[in-house]
């Protein structure tokens, strides 16, 4: 039975038939979004996404018999079970706003084409190496957010009422906009010397950002050319060893001369 | 015949000449966006620019005479006629929009002068590198425009009304333009929990962003690196093969001894 | 007693306990900006951040005392002294401002916790090679704030109105906030001829910004590069340095032959 | 007399004192923008002003006196000259603007300070390497100047109205300032289409300058890059010469043995 399972999931057509239902599954909760659409096929696209959604849940099941250790520590299953989990909880009452995130099992795209998976897991590797630059990043927040909630709060509560509003209004600041036309200059109106916090705001955010940058650069750089050097050193030194394996058999054929 | 027509086409100055032509042509299209010179050259621009058409239209039939099979295969040759094309078409009623296409006429200077004609190909040999991570945007956009569609389109008709509203938006939010004091803030009036969404939209699209740069900046550097070192690695070979054969040499010599 | 501080101050767990100490005393200040939990619990959060402050105190003497010499020489400490001596700072009146620079002390975190003192370095150390352009950058604001403060500053006080006013503008047209829309189209609207100052300053700080910003990215990957050359050269070399070894073997062994 | 001057001219405090000069006519003219400042001493700063330009005047010709020949062919003197000319130009009437423009005068210090003149030297030198691909942007703008005029500039005079006017308009859709809510919206009530041009525009823009950007950094890493590769190359080629010559020195020795 397992092994059965087994054959029908690792056939080439199965990744297929699953890529094709997931691309025809988003063009349907596309469709949902046009109430036009929806007023003449509604019931159509409705029960579509049912029939969808059932085949997905029955896929995952198959995948877990075929093989439920590889299932368990694969990330990427746990992704896809996740995603189809939350379309299945109920999206009544307070939590209608659920019903939107059903297009998320679009993302199973990522989970199940391999180009586009080796794409994301190449951005999720470059995580790790920003990891002390984020954390800088996150205390200059935190200690702006809460500078500007004391000194602003006060005069600006729309922007700066709150430890998150302040921090919501620094990350519009970091992006550059409307800071000043929108948020400096209506603060200079009552704190003339506003620009000493948000000037040196705006330039360490910028540093920091950019020097987060220059680190992801320099390490896809990096990789690469460690690849490149590797071969060429290797080029050289097997000429080398060539080199040295002549040398010995030379001094061997002299001492041989001497000997004789 | 054919002979004759390939020879003028292909003569030195034929090339200037169309250039002249183009430039020539571009100023024409610039002036007639002037109603002040149009109220007193108006009718000479207009033959001129008729007349230049004409030209274009013969350079090309030339072109295709002297050398048919050549100007099938050259998708310039395609993107000229194209353009030529559009010219000619009567812009007249619904079309009269048309008529501003016939600047495009100036992209000819893209296909005949050899400097420009390498820096677009380069530009475009850069794109099918960006293809899987262009793929990722998309989705990410697809997805966020669903979500936003459902969620927002009722209360901002204008900004998330329909799927394509809502992709313009996410676009306008993408480049940072507004995002906050003239979309997120208004939004968040009304679903205080918006930022959970858009901010991770912000960070989603910058990084795949940067990390598209990143790859067209590593790619262009890995081609003039490769080169280099191709260079250096080549003269390296050459000193090992020369010290190589001295030592066969030696060899011999001492072989030669021993015999002797 | 010298020796016993010290050994208390260099124990592992010295350490440890005050970067918790940081991490505590920083998610008090954040709660002391909420009016609801000030309410609640006000007095005890006073209390336990002057506590916290008053170990601070204890900590820099003890660190002070246990190594006199290092305390002075160490940048780091000296920074860690001033944040600490903005907090005992009286704060009423026209300073009651310092009150919200206490949160400063949580900068102690980069201080104390080596990693992120690294990152803070390495951004430092990237600071010197800036030197040249950011004074050209510095003179490129100072010419253009002094000539628009002459042109503009009768007709728009509020953006040029004085010297400090211009340099804040243009910042702020630096940064491409509003420029377009915000300030120059209504300078143009009185002066028609303002383009011509401010897009040759964009155009001007941009191309300034962006070789600060090369520069940066070409000395960060030099510095990663020349470690990766030196590593390579060294193993190309040691091999060269056997052949020549060997080479010398083998003529000696020569001479030896000959003179026997 | 010309050595007496040249020797003056070439004196290492000479250039210190013309920079001292520079930076203090900085000052003055930085203070002329205040009125407060002019009020009390407005008359002594004109007063010193003119000194100071009259010491420029006798420094330029003293330099041109004590080498005419190297006076004509540096750029350099020639941008003193310029600027030096400017302020003495009568600015009256219609030409009061030229008063703001002394301040060019400070420009100077580009020119006299051996460190800013390396770096602007180095900054001009990376715009040849930019000649096509800034030809093309130019030839983008032109084009959708040319439709965005013809198109748009009945309805929205005041962004499209001239050719000049589009031009400015892209040049802000470009930096992407206001691009959507302050003229693409707009322009897209009475256009629905209108999207179909200006996005294209930002995405052909943005990547041409992308690639604008990456040329820079591959020039700049280039050169850097090229220098260390000569050095390691020529390190590695010695030692392959003292190998061959170590080799040929070997192979004479077994020559001698053989005749011997």
């Amino acid at each position: 039975m397992q092994a059965r399972i087994r054959a029908i999931v690792e056939h080439p057509y199965f990744e297929r038939i699953i890529i094709g239902l997931i691309v025809f599954n988003a063009i349907i909760l596309g469709m949902e979004t046009s109430e036009r659409i929806m007023s003449v096929a509604g019931p159509v696209l409705v029960s579509l996404d049912k029939i969808i959604l059932g085949i997905f849940v029955v896929e995952l099941v198959a995948r877990f018999v075929a093989s439920p250790r590889g299932f368990v520590r694969d990330p990427w299953r746990w992704f896809d079970t996740v995603i189809v989990a939350i379309a299945l909880m109920p999206a009544s009452g307070a939590l209608s706003v659920l019903r939107a995130f059903r297009i998320l099992r679009v993302l199973r795209l990522v989970s199940t084409v391999p180009a586009m998976r080796r794409v994301v897991q190449g951005l999720i590797e470059a995580l790790p190496g920003m990891g002390s630059i984020v954390l800088l990043l996150g205390l200059i927040f935190y200690v702006f957010a809460v500078i500007c909630t004391k000194a602003f709060g006060g005069a600006f509560p729309e922007w700066f009422g709150t430890l998150a509003a302040s921090g919501y209004t620094l990350f519009q600041i970091m992006t550059l906009e409307s800071w000043s036309m929108g948020i400096v200059r209506p603060v200079m109106d009552e704190f003339p010397w506003a620009w000493a916090l948000f000037l040196p705001f705006i330039l360490a955010t910028a540093f920091t950002v950019l020097n987060l940058f220059i680190g992801v650069i320099v390490d896809a750089m990096q990789s690469e050319h460690a690849a490149e050097a590797a071969a060429e050193r290797e080029s050289l030194t097997s000429d080398n060893e060539k080199i040295l394996a002549e040398l010995a058999a030379i001094r061997e054929e002299l001492n041989r001369q001497r000997r004789s």
